[in-house]
């Protein structure tokens, strides 16, 4: 009889309650801001928090002026190790370290570069995994929601500390771009240039849909313990749940033709003379690979909070829709598009595009071609490089 | 504070531990064929089963010379009711009802049509939820893994039952197309016709990468027991495992644009002064409604026995490829194809039709414009019904 008969485990070694980064932790490339604890952090949902800390990472030097640092936002799972290498402190190489570092797109020998964990990540900025000052204990189930508003307000605060006054430009990508596109829409005297890549200017109901399927498969993981499971042993955490979020968002962000081309019908476990319902083909061990790998790395409320600020972003919400939303902006904004992103399609950056167009805003707008899907942000880095430089070198140069 | 501040129940009423029919629950429209006990049934992946029973429906007469009868196989969650009205035994109306009467495409007044509930299925057909004689208990995980070709198989028994030696034809969509395809190629001379709607010659990556996550949401919750939890209170079955799989299916069932018209980022519960992460989006009132809808009727086993079958279905297993095996078909071959279906793309369809027609067979293909999606094959009953009647009424006059 063929093994296995059981769904594959995570993992040879058990995994750590939470994937979250604690203080004491090697610190690695990240430096923090503290805002004052006596002040509350009140959220755009409602909640309060205080004494927010957010981690964040520089690459370059800042001139004389100020005038040169750019603002990199990160996607879900990202966080603020946006450039360089894995090692104590950093589970995984910069997630952008193709496009970060000298004669590189974002070249720093020229730009001061900046990217922060978002308010309610797992590597240093204050989260669900956070001790909460007024119980000594990790906030877990009592963390609050966060909007994407609330994380461009910590952005702020880490402006503020490094001295910068305005963005030479903010860039991201996914959930990255609808960062960018907050602080074009909130603070339109901070920033030179937004850059929005493969994002939307509100989440659609396919989103949300995928969003809210990911979220359940983590509540329905008995170890997430409606959200207060920090004290478990080694082992013992929400780690199948958020494994099996992965492995959905996964799907969604790449396409069927890759998947056809790379794995196509291989077996990983092959079939013998007794099928099992546990016999993998190749594909389902690389979603395997892709949920373990998050699950050693990542915070299952992280997870929760920040997939919901996604669903949640809708640049027009309490500003009387997305024209008036738009109409705030004043620096130049460029959105780029990739042609086979499913997730994110590029009517939804056109009609970023095409609305900051019809208001006479200075507009640019890149489509890609690429089999990769929505994670060519991240994967065709040539390209958008090719695309992003440009749109940074006029802002340089003060020719937008 | 705004409610809800969890996930939201499946419902007011605990629901049995499996939704699967039961001997001595009302019979409804079903018949019943049961194998021959004394003999095992061996199946493709090397299971053995003894006393399969198959439990399917016929509407219409069977002529004379029983030369009118079209076999109709449902997908994966559907069953034998393919046609009439939801009462005693039957919790939902035929899944085809549009398609199935008098005057309708499969003309009742002109063909005998019969569904079965497929092996490995919840209605009445021997499954996960059956008796094992060997051990008077559930068969829970004991449950073999099926094939297509075993379901086919034992529709081959039902024909045997009443008489049919050949099908006028073999009709149905997704599974249910994979099901028609394997009748052409396993009983060539029993089979006068093969329509193949919205199905594919083999599983693809991406198809099976859906079915796992989807086997993965059951398997992790707690209440599926390994397989083995037909003795649970009401209310403590696999029930929100089941439904999470059918809420990540019915994202993949329909598309962006459909979401997008329909729902939009409309809100089922408020969003008011204070944010929660269970506050609904009416997508995902909808998608709950779906998964509360299926748990209702269906059982979690029979879903994982049966994902898995489509996941192995691959026409030119063990038949030297896809051209052999279609090169045994003599039936005419229809297929059809649904313009915006991502889940089993028209590409699929036009490669079945394509290598019937290198290899010298009779093919027809129509490909319909839809907004729906893949469950375009169910909703779009004029446009379906169009397509097929044309080729029914040339296999009945013998012009094919």
């Amino acid at each position: 009889m063929t093994e296995p008969t059981r769904r594959a485990p995570l993992s040879a070694d058990p995994l750590p309650a939470s994937g979250a980064w604690r203080p004491g932790d090697p610190v690695g490339d990240r430096r923090f801001v503290t805002l004052p604890p006596e002040r509350a952090f009140v959220l755009e949902g409602g909640g309060v928090l205080r004494g927010v800390t957010v981690a964040y990472e520089t690459w370059g030097e800042l001139d004389a002026d100020a005038a040169n640092a750019v603002l990199v936002c990160h996607a879900l799972t990202g966080d603020s190790h946006a450039a360089g290498r894995s090692g104590p402190g950093h589970p995984t190489e910069g997630w952008w370290d193709a496009l970060i570092g000298p004669g590189r797109a974002l070249d720093t020998d020229r730009w001061f570069v900046v990217c922060a964990n978002v308010l309610g990540g797992c590597q240093g900025t204050t989260g669900p995994a956070s001790t909460d000052p007024a119980t000594g204990r990790p906030y877990g189930s009592s963390f609050p929601v966060v909007t994407i508003r609330d994380m461009v307000r910590t952005q702020a605060a880490v402006a503020d500390e490094l001295g910068v006054e305005r963005w030479l430009a903010v860039v991201g990508g996914s959930m990255g771009g609808m960062q960018s596109l907050e602080w074009g829409v909130m603070y339109p005297e901070r920033v030179g240039g937004v850059a929005a890549i493969a994002t939307t200017p509100a989440a659609s109901a396919q989103q949300i849909a995928l969003s809210s399927v990911q979220r359940s498969a983590i509540v329905l993981d008995p170890r997430w313990r409606g959200g207060d499971y920090y004290d478990a042993e080694p082992g013992d955490g929400p780690h199948m749940g958020l494994a099996v979020a992965r492995e959905a968002a996964q799907i969604s962000y790449r396409t069927e033709a890759v998947f056809n081309e790379r794995f196509g019908r291989k077996e990983l476990d092959p079939l013998d003379d007794r099928y099992t319902l546990w016999q993998r083909f190749d594909v389902e061990g690389y979603l395997d690979y892709h949920g373990a790998k998050l699950a050693r790395r990542f915070d299952a409320n992280s997870y929760l909070v920040i997939n919901r600020a996604m669903d949640l972003h809708d640049l027009g919400r309490g500003r009387g829709g997305l024209e008036r939303a738009l109409a705030r902006v004043t620096a130049p904004v460029f959105t780029l598009a990739i042609d086979s992103d499913t997730l994110y399609p590029p009517y939804q950056q056109q009609l970023i595009h095409e609305t900051v167009r019809s208001l006479g805003g200075d507009a640019t707008h890149v489509e890609i071609s690429s089999p990769d899907g929505h994670d060519a942000f991240l994967l065709e880095t040539e390209a958008v490089a090719g695309a992003l430089v440009p749109f940074l070198n006029q802002l340089e140069k003060g020719d937008r």
